[in-house]
């Protein structure tokens, strides 16, 4: 059981993850100069082989039990009209992803990836951020420890994803209220409103901004003012990747947002993730470079459900099955 | 067997190819426009889905039986001191793949491939183009014939990787032949060579150019020209799945290369095949949009081996997952 009731709790928890371990990616870097190819030309591959040898402390990282956390929440802010479709479609899909009818379903049994599907509250929609905090405390923790429980003992890859009529505007709350800058350079279409529903998002995100205005003070607090449970639930499944060094693949503008929410609460919380794909929201290539992050894919993909950040633990794995399945020049008896 | 037994015959039989099935691809598309996600939500996802439709002539295409086609031989230019690598390496790096040790060992099978691995006359390298021709045209066919006999029964989907000493200079060769430009324009590091190595390639390039008129004037004799044993295979094998309407991945600039004297020799020979990866080697970015190909991946990778184009087995095997196993709105009860 996670052990905090309190966001600040939370907040002590995370702080207090230790780091990934420099000797084993020191190791893993080292193994792999010696591998037989010219020195760095796996590129991409190697980077992210190191780093994931570094989180599973070894100079030898396998991928052999990813997971997809999916979670599936519901917001206030839909009332708005922000969204191209009704918020009944969260629920709809939620029965698609049971049913393995959804693109995630598809993708993460392409990839051998274990697919988690986790519906919050959804006939609980959060309140509308426009008129003040979509979650209480109570219920922000409630949502981050479902996240947290949610990370499946043995699992050595994490792809958190998410299902959300209208949760694009939530993403864009967040970024104002965490990047900085005006509400329109976070908003994007999302699932695809047109001009008028786009407008209408930006009036959104900027009522949220003015009626929460803790948000820009404290990032758990803007993930409690502005955010969703799907949103607080990936926060917390990334949380508990951090504390148990697992490696994690962020997905699109939500589940990229719900990683900002921990780099912005505690530095650092963030560096066991990378950026699976760069999705199609514009405002995402924004909050990537915001947070360092330089995504493995570029597929033009825009639709969440962690599919993006799934195709990409194909390349993952393929990384660590170079850096731990090659022959070096000397095995090999290769001229080097 | 093959039907050819010179260049013109290979030539007469890609000129007779059929195309893509257009009414599979038709249909591919319309069940696209139906499945539970927002429209084009998947981005290129959707566009390889519909690509190997086509050429599997289905609406629901799948891969399930990938084949990494790997070639080696030797090259006489590499006697100008235009590789990193001495000449041995070729024969070692192909006991390496036999034994298991090399990168595209662990990224086949890390992406569920069944590499096969052809050595071609190791011992007898082709000569050296800055001479005069590398091949005759019986050795240029007999490389052609192995590389068409060398696609499997069952292969759904082909990547035709390589590797041979001294080929990103035969590859640069084939470029300035078919492309145009100056050597310079087509010459990078290739396995890593320092500046003196790269002005040796630059050199080679422009006196095989030189020493070899007839390359310029057909897309067939460049080849035979300036190409290796390993690149002429490649190309029989991309011709052997064009003619068999199997969809193909090419990997870096050497894969691309062969691909390239395709697409130069008879236009729409290579329809069949989608660029796997962007190759660190700078020129192949210019080759890739010569060839109008628009890689799947940009990984910075550059080790040739088939290795760039196999992770892109993933994309498109998770791309024709989706197409052939969402739900559409109708069967999920989903409200489009």
């Amino acid at each position: 059981m996670p052990d905090f009731a309190t966001l600040a709790e939370f907040r002590a928890l995370l702080a207090a993850a230790p780091g990934c371990d420099q000797s084993a990616r020191a190791a893993a870097e080292a193994r792999n100069d010696t591998l037989t190819k010219p020195l760095h030309a796996l590129g991409r591959l190697e980077e992210i082989a190191v780093w994931v040898a570094g989180w599973q402390g070894t100079d030898r990282p396998r991928i052999e039990r990813p997971q997809v956390a999916l979670f599936a929440a519901n917001h206030g802010v839909a009332a708005q009209a922000v969204s191209a479709y009704p918020a009944e479609v969260t629920a709809q899909m939620v029965l698609n992803f049971e049913a393995g009818g959804a693109a995630i379903n598809q993708i993460a049994a392409s990839v051998g990836a274990r697919l988690t599907v986790r519906a919050l509250d959804l006939d609980r929609p959060t309140g509308d951020f426009t008129q003040g905090p979509a979650m209480t405390e109570a219920e922000c923790v409630a949502a981050l420890r479902i996240g947290w429980e949610a990370l499946e003992p043995g699992t050595d890859l994490l792809v958190p994803g998410e299902m959300g009529i209208g949760n694009t505007t939530a993403a864009a709350a967040l970024a104002t209220a965490l990047l900085g800058g005006d509400a329109g350079d976070w908003v994007g279409r999302g699932s695809g409103v047109d001009d008028a529903g786009l407008a209408r998002k930006v009036a959104a995100v900027a009522a949220g901004l003015d009626a929460n205005p803790e948000a820009r003070a404290d990032p758990l607090q803007a993930l409690r003012c502005l955010g969703g449970r799907e949103i607080a639930a990936m926060a917390g499944a990334i949380a508990a990747a951090r504390v148990a060094r697992v490696p994690v693949i962020l997905d699109g503008y939500i589940s990229t947002a719900a990683g900002m929410v921990l780099a912005r609460a505690v530095p650092g919380s963030l560096d066991h993730a990378q950026a699976g794909h760069q999705g199609a929201e514009a405002a995402h290539r924004a909050m990537l470079a915001a947070l360092d992050l330089d995504p493995i894919l570029s597929l033009g993909m825009r639709l969440g459900e962690g599919s993006g950040a799934a195709i990409a633990i194909a390349v993952v794995r393929a990384a660590c099955a170079c850096q731990s399945g090659m022959a070096t020049f000397g095995e090999a008896g290769v001229s080097g």
